[in-house]
């Protein structure tokens, strides 16, 4: 693997403007424009990242990568598997079932050999294409887990991005509703581990559909469930209107609706909701399959040692899309409920049906880790450590710098992370580097010590220094100390 | 975070061809091309990738990522700190230095806001502008590692794709030689911990430039590290007439070249080839400098406790790029040489010069990921293992299901990973499924054993059953077992 594939042809030729000319990929139709470069009057190429997108600075990449390793290990801990597919993928593929607004936020472009190609704007997608064509290849039941970044040309908003990273987990080729129960065990698992106080909240489609189904409006769920997405941000009045304009309902049904709807704040807690939807479908087949669902659910949460207050059900939970036919899942974030669900999904009946004839339902949800990241910011709940290591060595003179590097290594051997300032020069300095990083505890290994087999131990936080602790002491004194 | 963002709007309208119109993205000179969709006689959509991409399934992802996050420790026991940048940038950022070569490789094209733009093709030009736009906020020296996905539109070959990893590694800010030589120690541990048998290779620019001022030829630099790169490949002859064509040498002049790239050959282990050098250049001020740089690396394998003859002075590697300025590696992995360098890189003088004034020398290298996982598949030594659990927990009767789900969050309390099969049903088919996920133990605990309070235990690979295992032993059982 070469590090750098670029050749200067023309020394120092950079320092000059010069007009650049996106490629054309062949075709006599392709991109034809031409831009300036931003060259300041230092010569200099301003150096800047595009609109929606960001850098991840040290700190908030270690914290960002943690979070990502306790996320791998709750979805493996249920034997969850992990799969990566390309960025770039067909646009047709990813476009399969798309909408006007997917189209608007897809990077979409003709590549090298005229292909219509684009950025995958989520995991789904390419999760149903990679399952139709290695159908063969996998055990079904199939639980995959998917992190990786998605691209949306969207409008960037504070704490929204054009690229993040999506966490999706999903268990494909099965009905059983246990298997509905287990992504609930899943997203609380995983959202402990983030130490993240919550509330996952459940609903299922059946209860709506049947609903419907009593009202006489049976096959309306599409304009239904549009409008009553927009009820908590538009209200009742504006909904209202909607569901009689496009869904073509009366008021009693349109009334019915709400009332439905405002049954899970009424009613007390799930098992006396429960009943009282009881009550209120007795009769209804596909209402009382959804009520019996999420009964079968809210069950197993001891089993899984699941509080039950940590899980609610929630009537008005509609995830707008008619691609979800069980249950449905949202997830707040209790110590900052504003920034919407950290964690939703739900269970759809056939996932690669554009792409193959096999039938894969399936359940599952996607956590929002970039938005989770982004709340930790707000909440200053991110330690701001932008060190690995545990211990900085020094290197204050010649004659010991190779005793230093030693002693590294043999912390290193002990499984702790020791850094060794890259430099022989003052001590001042490097305290100031280790300071700055975030490093606690500086060693110090000069001449002096090393003639006396000892090292002297700076604490960047008191301030205090333990000298004359012998050289073959510091690993298990460092051990004891992390 | 929503898991699909899509409505359907024309219910079954995917089943129908339609005309697929890639974006236009504003102006009038837009992308404008239209391509069938590759619809079946089914009316599905073909499910297919891009050439020169590929998908992970179960079993290379796991591989892959444990590789990463072996590597990630490594980095990490040195004070190395994550970084992440944004995968699209200006392509003016990166072509800062472009060639002819980079520029056909890119994939590039215009925004919705008509903003020129690329996916990155390495992780070395984004870290220079990130570098150019964070300084204040690094401690410096800085310790960077980025293991993120690059894309490339080259020629597809045999185990290189257009879409693959590179996990690079840096120490910028500083001239210090000690540098230099910990990123031996990094790729040398960073090896070790993948199980690679290697061999880390050394070079130092100031040994070549110090020849070609002897020679009467400095300045000439470019030309001859183009023409000897290709010693390997195209043979003395060829590279000979590029050497006299290219860069004016006289046949004397090139046959001291290629006598000095023969010197690491001929001459034994690397004190006799320092020895040597030191005759060899007696004088030459450039030289000596790089022999002394070499010295110093060499000098410290004892401390980070590499075997010496891990790591040799090669004068024929070059890495064809004038970009270098001071030592340069490449690494051989010594069970599959004949896939090229694994691990390379080099110092520089000034990374970021094209955003900003101020001078950064560093050293770095990348970890071919991609290249040493496709080495492991021709191997054969990846572990066939498309499971993350150490145990299937059977669901084999209703009465008992609420138990073995218990029994499973037992488990994973204890940090072990447990999967629990999603449907009550047969027990064959889930031992089935077991097998075929690669999952040795299964536990079996249905109504006979829940009400007896013991579980059984069936070894899918001996094929031998325990029964009658108390329930409440199972943890300390499966502990012993993994």
């Amino acid at each position: 693997m070469q590090k750098v594939l670029l050749c200067v042809s023309e020394p120092l030729w950079f320092i000059h403007k010069r007009t650049v000319e996106p490629q054309r990929h062949g075709g006599t139709e392709g991109i034809v424009n031409k831009t300036e470069r931003n060259v300041s009057s230092k010569g200099l190429i301003e150096p800047r990242i595009l609109k929606g997108f960001r850098d991840y600075l040290p700190s908030i990449t270690i914290a960002r990568l943690e979070m990502i390793r306790k996320l791998e290990r709750v979805f493996a801990s249920f034997g969850f598997v992990p799969i990566d597919t390309p960025a770039l993928e067909y646009a047709e593929i990813l476009l399969g079932k798309g909408s006007d607004e997917t189209d608007k936020q897809l990077y979409r472009f003709l590549d090298q050999g005229e292909r219509d190609v684009a950025l995958r704007f989520d995991l789904t997608v390419p999760f149903a294409r990679f399952t139709a064509m290695h159908l063969n290849e996998l055990a079904i039941p199939f639980k995959r887990f998917h992190i990786a970044p998605v691209w949306r040309a969207e409008k960037p908003q504070r704490g929204r991005y054009r690229e993040f990273i999506q966490c999706d987990f999903d268990i494909i080729g099965t009905d059983s509703v246990l298997a509905d129960a287990e992504i609930v065990a899943v997203i609380h698992r995983a959202l402990t581990a983030l130490e993240i106080n919550h509330q996952i909240r459940i609903n299922n489609r059946n209860l709506l559909n049947g609903l419907l189904q009593s009202l006489g409006a049976a096959g309306k769920s599409v304009p239904v469930l549009r409008a009553i997405d927009k009820l908590e941000k538009l209200g009742r009045e504006v909904v209202h209107e909607e569901l009689a304009r496009e869904a073509s309902l009366s008021s009693k049904q349109i009334e019915d609706i709400f009332t439905f709807l405002a049954l899970s704040t009424e009613v007390g807690d799930n098992a006396h909701l429960i009943q009282s939807l009881r009550d209120r479908f007795q009769g209804n087949d596909q209402a009382v399959l959804g009520i019996s669902q999420l009964e079968t659910i809210l069950s197993t949460l001891p089993s899984y040692e699941i509080q039950p207050e940590l899980v609610r059900i929630d009537l008005s939970i509609t995830r707008g899309l008619d691609y979800y036919t069980g249950t449905v899942y949202e997830t707040t974030f209790l110590d900052l409920p504003g920034i919407g669900s950290i964690c939703s999904g739900g269970r759809y009946d056939n996932l690669a049906q554009l792409y193959t004839k096999q039938r894969l339902p399936g359940v599952g949800t996607s956590i929002g880790l970039d938005r989770i990241l982004g709340a930790f910011e707000e909440l200053k709940r991110l330690a701001e450590k932008s060190a690995t290591a545990d211990v900085l060595i020094a290197l204050v003179d010649e004659p010991s710098f190779a005793q230093a590097i030693n002693l590294s290594t043999k912390i290193r051997n002990a499984g702790l992370n020791a850094e060794v300032y890259p430099e022989i020069g003052k001590l001042g300095a490097q305290l100031k580097y280790g300071s700055k990083k975030g490093i606690r505890y500086v060693i110090i290994a000069g001449e002096r010590e090393v003639s006396n087999r000892v090292v002297s131990i700076k604490d960047l936080v008191t301030g205090t220094q333990t000298d004359n602790v012998p050289i073959g002491d510091v690993v298990s004194q460092l051990k004891v100390m992390f």
